[in-house]
C-alpha cells in the first residue's frame, strides 16, 4: 500500500476518544431536545471521527470553500452528530449543540444549508449519493477538460467527495442509479461509506450485516468495495488510503456498524430508532466519559487543502450569445428553441452544463453538447440520480444546471425537487413533451401534473413560454434567476408572435390581442395560447371581441396585469391550458384574483386521462381547441 | 434438467416464423400510423413468440382470468408487437393492428389496460417489474398463507409471472429496487427477461452488450441469471424451462438482442428509435416474408392453464368490523385511527392488505401485521417498488391494498402513482405526518405537496379527516371507492369531533360551527380544522360567529355546500392548510367558487420551507394557528 503509514498509538485513542465525545454529544443534545436520532448517530462515531480528524482537507474557517473536500451524509437523520463533529473541529461552541431542534437555531432535525457547512439538505433517504455523484463528476471531469484533458488528471489534486449512507436507505433504487453512474464514469475522486447497522425505523434491514453481498453488489456495479470494521479507527484510516489512491474506479467502505454502539443496554437492539435514550441517557454518558482516555483538549486537528487550486468562476449575468432570430409567423417548437438558446448561453459562460436521461434528441439539449461535449453530463434513464448530479454539480455555485427530459418525467424525481428546493439549489429544468399536444405517444409520456409540481415548489419560478422567441429569453432568465427554475416546452412547431427583441420579465405577463371592445379575457399558454389566438379570429367574425393574455410565468403569475385586464374586460376570465383542472394555469389564475369581487373564471383543462390519436385531433377531443374556447366565451357571456 | 424434452425441429421453425411475422406486424402497423418503435420490437419477436406460443398457460377467451400466466411488458414502447403476439393468438382480429395509435382504437402507442389483455399501463420505463413482483407475491404468499402454508406451496401449481425489461429502463433505480425484493422473497413464480438490445433512444446504454456484467449483478441481488441468445428460440425454451422448475430464487433471462434484428440496413444501428421504417418498410416487409417457412396458418397453439384452480375472491363491500369507539373530545392522532380502521376492515375481508416502506410503527399499519402477518408486506425503503408491488397486488381483483408511509415520500413514487392512474388501479394510499404539524423533524419530513401531488392524479380521492371517527369512515369508504384514494393523515392527536354513528359520504362537507349571524365561512381539514374551531371561540367572545367547515374529502370537493354557506355568509371564504399554497385545499375551494360573483377567498398556507420546532409553535410561526386565523377574520371583514 503506497505512502501508508501506520497511525501512531496515540493517534489511535484520540481518534477513538473524539468518536465517543460525539457520541456524548449525540444524546445529550437529543435529550435537550427530546427528540431525535441518538442510536443512529452512534454506528458512524469513528467514522465521522476519522474523516473529520485525519482523511478530510477543509478549511473549518470557511465551510463553502471551493478547494476543499466535500461531506454528504445522506443519512440525514443522523445531524447530531454532524453537527458535533463541526463543533469539535471548531466552527462553533460546543454549547451550541444543545440548541438541536429549537426554533431559534439552524441546528434542525435534519442538515440544511441554512448552516453554511451543509451543501445540501437531507433526510429523505437515498438521495446523498446523486448529489456527491454530481460534485465528483464536476470535481474530475470539469476540470479535467479545463485543463485540456491530455494534461493527466491524475498528476494534479485530487479533491475527494466523501458520502455517508445508511443500510436502510441502501434499498432505495436512487442509491443504485447512483453507484452505477459513478461506477460508470469511473469517479476515483468519490468515497461512499454505508453504515451497515443492521437496524432499520420498524424492524431489522433486508440484508442485516451479510456485508459480504453489499460487497458483491458494489463490486458488480464497477466499484472497489472494502469491508471494514466500522468501529476501528485503525482499518477506517486504512481503507481511506486505499481509497484515495484508487484509480479508475470509485471506492465503498462497508462498514459493519451496530446501531447505538456503546450505548449499554441499547447496543444493537430494536425498539431504538428515532428516540432520545430518556432515563438511560446519564448512565449512557457515563459510560461513554470512561472509555474516553484524553480528557483535556484536542491533540490533533483537521487537515487543511494542500492547495487554494480550484478555479474561481463566475455565473453571475449569463447572456445569449446572440439574440433570438426568428421571423414572425415562423413555425418553430419551443423545445427547439430550448435546445438554441441552451447552447447560446453555453457559448457564452463557460460554467454551463447540461445533464440528460437519453433524452437529448428529444429535448434538444444536445444542442448544448455541440458546443462542448464536456459540459454535456448524460445520465442515461435515471431520473432520480439525473436530479441529483445537477443539484450536486450546482453547489457552491461551481456550474448553472440545467436538466431536461419529457415534462411528465420529472415525476420521477419529485422527491429530489421537493428536496432541491430545501438545500436552496438554483437547478433549471426543462420538461420538453407537455400534455395530449404530443398526440400518438399516449398519456403515459404526456405531461398533465407538471405544473402542479413545479408550482407546489417554494421559491420556484414557472416558466411556459408561449413561442421560440419568448423561449430563448426564459432559458436567459432561468440562468440568472434563483431558486428552481422549470420550463415548459412543447413537441409541436408553433408560429413565433414576438418580435426578436421583445424584452420579457420573470412575472409579467403580455397581452397578445387586445382591442377597447375586449368582452372576455382569455389566458393560454403555450399550444393553448396559439388556440386562443385562433378563436380571438373566429370570435371577431361574428363581432365578439376577446382579450388574450400570455402569462410568461406561470409562478409568479402577473396578479396585476390579470385583475386589470379582467376589470377592463367586464370581469369575465377563461383559462385554458393543456395539463390537468388542479395545479396549473387555471389555479394560479384563481388564486391571482381569490380577493377579488366580480372576476369569474371558467377553466379549461385536460378532464381525465387522455389517449392516443393525432395532436390537433386530441386537443378538440379533450376540449383545449380554438372550437372549444369560442363555444367557452359564449357560454360566459351568458353568466 | 429434469422434464426438459427438446423441441421438434418443427415448432422450433413455427416458432422463428411466428417471431418473423410479429416483425411484419410490428413494421406494417407503425407504418400505418407514422410513428413507433418498430426496431423495439423486433428485438424481442422470438422471446415473445416463445412466451405467447410454448411457455405460457393462459386463456385467450378470457385475458383477465385469474388462473393464466401473467405477461406485463415493462418496455411499453414495444407495444405494437404485444399487440401482435394477441392478435397472432386469437384474441382480436390482425386487421385491427393497422388501427394502431388511431383515436378510434385501443390499441394505443403505449398499453393500458383499456385493453382486456393489459393489467397495467406501461410507458414511463423502468415500472414494470414492481408489477410483476406485486403479482408474484400475492401468486406465491397470499395464497400458500391461505393453503395453511404447512402444505408446500412447491407441490401446488405454480403460475407463472413474466416481466420483460429493455436495457435501457435496466438503469433505472426502481428496477434495481423491484429486483431486490423478488430476490428477499425468493419469488420463484417470477422470471424477468433483459432484453440486452444495445441501444438507448439518444446513444448505446451504458452497458451495451455486457450481458455478463447483467449476469453479475443480478446474481449478486440473489437471482438465478441465464444468459441467452435472445434470438434463439432453441434457448429461450430451454431457459424458460429452467426457469419455472428453480426453487427459492427468481429467474432473470439475460436475451442479448438486436434493436431492428433481421430488418437489412437498421439492425444493431443508431439512429433508428422511435421512427416507422418509411422507406425502408417494403424491403424489410419483403425480406422477413423470406424467413417465413410455413406461410400457412399457425400450426401451434398457446397452451391453457393446466387447472381452474385461483380463489374466487370477493371485494365489494368492505365494512370496519366494528363502528368506531371513541369518546367526543378524546384526543387521538387521525394516525392511529387509520391503524385501527385498517385492522377493522382487514377482520372483516380477507383480501385487504397493507405495504410498507419501514413506517409501520410510524403510520400505525403495524395494525394490519398484528391481525393477520400473512398480509402484510413489508417493501423496506424503496417506495417506487412499493407503489408497484400494491399496483401488482391489486390487478384483476386479487386484493385491496393499503400503501402509508410518510405523506412527502409519495413524491419518490409520483410517477408510479401518475402511471397507476393510466393503469385503473384502484390502490389505496395512505400518508401520515403532512405539514409543519409534525414538528421538530424539520422539512424534509412534512408533506407539503402531497395534497397537489394526489388531487392532480385523474379520478382520484382526496380525503383529509379531521378526527379519528372521520379517519376510520376514510378508510372503510376508500376500500370501496374505485380509482386512487389519499387520506391525508396527522401525526400529533387531536380531539374527536364527531360521535361514532356519524355518516360521512365522498364529496359531502360537515358543518362543525354554524349561526344564523355567521360572517365568514372558514375551511380547514386536519389540524387546521382544530385551529378553526379554537379562532371561533376566540372570536365569539368578541362577538364576531363564523362558520367552520370540514370538507372531509378535499376532491371531490363538496361545491354544493361551499357556495350554499359562503353565499349564507355573506361571500368570504378563508381557507387555512398545513400544505404549501399551491394545489392543496385553497385551489380546491377557489375551483369550485370560480364561476361564482361575490364570493372571495382569503388563502392561508405554509409561505415557504419550514423549519425545525414544537409543532404548536411552528403552526403560529408559519401562519396557520388560530390566532392568525383570528387576524385573517379581521381583515377579511373590512374587505
Amino acid at each position: 500500500m503506497a505512502n501508508y503509514h501506520k497511525l501512531e498509538a496515540k493517534t489511535i485513542q484520540e481518534l477513538r476518544d473524539i468518536a465517543n465525545k460525539f457520541r456524548i454529544h449525540s444524546v445529550s443534545s437529543t435529550q435537550a431536545s427530546n427528540s431525535g436520532h441518538p442510536t443512529s448517530c452512534s454506528s458512524i462515531a469513528e467514522i465521522l471521527s476519522v474523516l473529520f480528524f485525519h482523511t478530510m482537507r477543509y478549511k473549518i474557517s470557511e465551510p463553502r470553500d471551493a478547494s476543499s473536500d466535500r461531506f454528504v451524509l445522506s443519512k440525514g437523520h443522523a445531524a447530531p452528530i454532524l453537527y458535533a463533529a463541526w463543533a469539535e473541529a471548531g466552527l462553533f461552541p460546543v454549547a451550541d449543540l444543545q440548541n438541536l431542534r429549537k426554533l431559534g437555531s439552524d441546528l434542525e432535525g435534519h442538515p440544511t444549508p441554512r448552516l453554511n457547512f451543509i451543501d445540501v439538505g437531507t433526510g429523505s433517504l437515498g438521495q446523498g449519493l446523486a448529489i456527491a455523484d454530481g460534485m465528483a463528476y464536476v470535481g474530475k471531469k470539469l476540470r479535467q477538460s479545463q485543463l485540456q484533458s491530455f494534461i493527466s488528471y491524475q498528476s494534479y489534486l485530487r479533491r475527494g467527495v466523501y458520502c455517508l449512507i445508511g443500510d436502510g436507505e441502501s434499498a432505495e433504487g436512487s442509491i443504485w442509479e447512483s453507484i452505477h453512474f459513478a461506477g460508470h464514469y469511473k469517479l476515483d475522486n468519490l468515497c461512499a461509506i454505508f453504515d451497515i447497522n443492521r437496524l432499520g425505523q420498524s424492524e431489522p434491514t433486508s440484508l442485516q450485516h451479510n456485508v459480504d453481498i453489499y460487497q458483491k453488489r458494489l463490486e458488480a456495479f464497477g466499484w472497489n468495495a472494502i469491508v471494514v470494521d466500522g468501529h476501528s479507527v485503525e482499518e477506517l484510516v486504512k481503507a481511506f488510503h486505499v481509497a484515495g489512491t484508487t484509480k479508475d474506479k470509485p471506492t465503498a467502505l462497508i462498514a459493519k456498524t451496530f446501531k447505538g454502539k456503546n450505548f449499554p443496554k441499547i447496543e444493537d437492539l430494536e425498539n431504538w430508532h428515532g428516540k432520545p435514550l430518556g432515563d438511560h441517557a446519564e448512565k449512557v454518558i457515563q459510560h461513554l466519559r470512561g472509555l474516553i482516555k484524553n480528557q483535556g483538549p484536542l491533540q490533533i486537528h483537521p487537515q487543511k487543502p494542500l492547495k487554494d487550486d480550484a478555479p474561481v468562476v463566475d455565473i453571475s449575468n449569463i447572456k445569449l450569445e446572440s439574440p433570438p432570430a426568428y421571423k414572425l409567423g415562423e413555425k418553430v417548437a419551443t423545445r427547439a428553441a430550448y435546445g438554441t438558446a441552451l447552447a447560446k448561453i453555453a457559448e457564452n459562460n463557460p460554467r454551463v452544463i447540461a445533464l440528460d436521461g437519453d433524452m437529448k434528441n428529444s429535448t434538444y439539449s444536445e444542442k448544448l453538447k455541440k458546443v462542448d461535449p464536456n459540459r454535456f453530463i448524460e445520465c442515461f434513464i435515471a431520473e432520480q440520480n439525473l436530479v441529483g448530479v445537477a443539484i450536486g454539480a450546482a453547489c457552491r455555485d461551481r456550474t448553472v444546471a440545467f436538466v431536461s427530459t419529457f415534462a411528465t418525467f420529472f415525476t420521477r424525481a419529485f422527491d429530489q425537487i421537493r428536496m432541491g428546493a430545501i438545500s436552496q439549489t438554483n437547478v433549471n429544468f426543462c420538461g420538453s413533451h407537455c400534455g395530449v399536444s404530443i398526440g400518438e405517444d399516449g398519456p403515459s409520456q404526456m405531461g398533465l401534473e407538471d405544473l402542479a409540481m413545479f408550482r407546489a415548489i417554494p421559491g420556484s419560478t414557472v416558466f411556459y413560454p408561449g413561442d421560440a422567441v419568448s423561449c430563448e429569453r426564459a432559458v436567459e432568465l432561468a440562468a440568472n434567476t434563483k431558486g428552481i427554475c422549470f420550463i415548459r416546452t412543447n413537441r409541436p412547431a408553433t408560429a413565433v408572435i414576438y418580435a426578436n427583441d421583445h424584452v420579457f420579465q420573470v412575472g409579467k405577463a403580455e397581452i397578445v390581442k387586445k382591442s377597447n371592445k375586449d368582452q372576455v379575457l382569455v389566458i393560454g399558454a403555450g399550444v393553448t395560447l396559439h388556440e386562443a389566438l385562433t378563436a380571438a379570429n373566429e370570435l371577431a367574425k361574428a363581432g365578439i371581441n376577446i382579450r388574450v393574455l400570455d402569462p410568461f410565468t406561470v409562478k409568479p403569475i402577473d396578479k396585476e396585469a390579470i385583475i386589470k385586464n379582467a376589470k377592463e374586460v367586464g370581469g369575465k376570465i377563461i383559462t385554458v391550458e393543456d395539463h390537468y383542472p388542479q395545479g396549473g394555469l387555471g389555479e394560479a389564475v384563481l388564486s391571482a384574483v381569490a380577493e377579488e369581487r366580480n372576476i369569474i373564471v371558467k377553466k379549461m383543462a385536460i378532464p381525465t386521462v387522455p389517449r392516443s390519436g393525432p395532436p390537433s385531433v386530441l386537443l378538440d377531443h379533450f376540449g383545449i381547441s380554438s372550437k372549444h374556447i369560442v363555444d367557452a366565451v359564449h357560454e360566459i357571456l351568458k353568466l
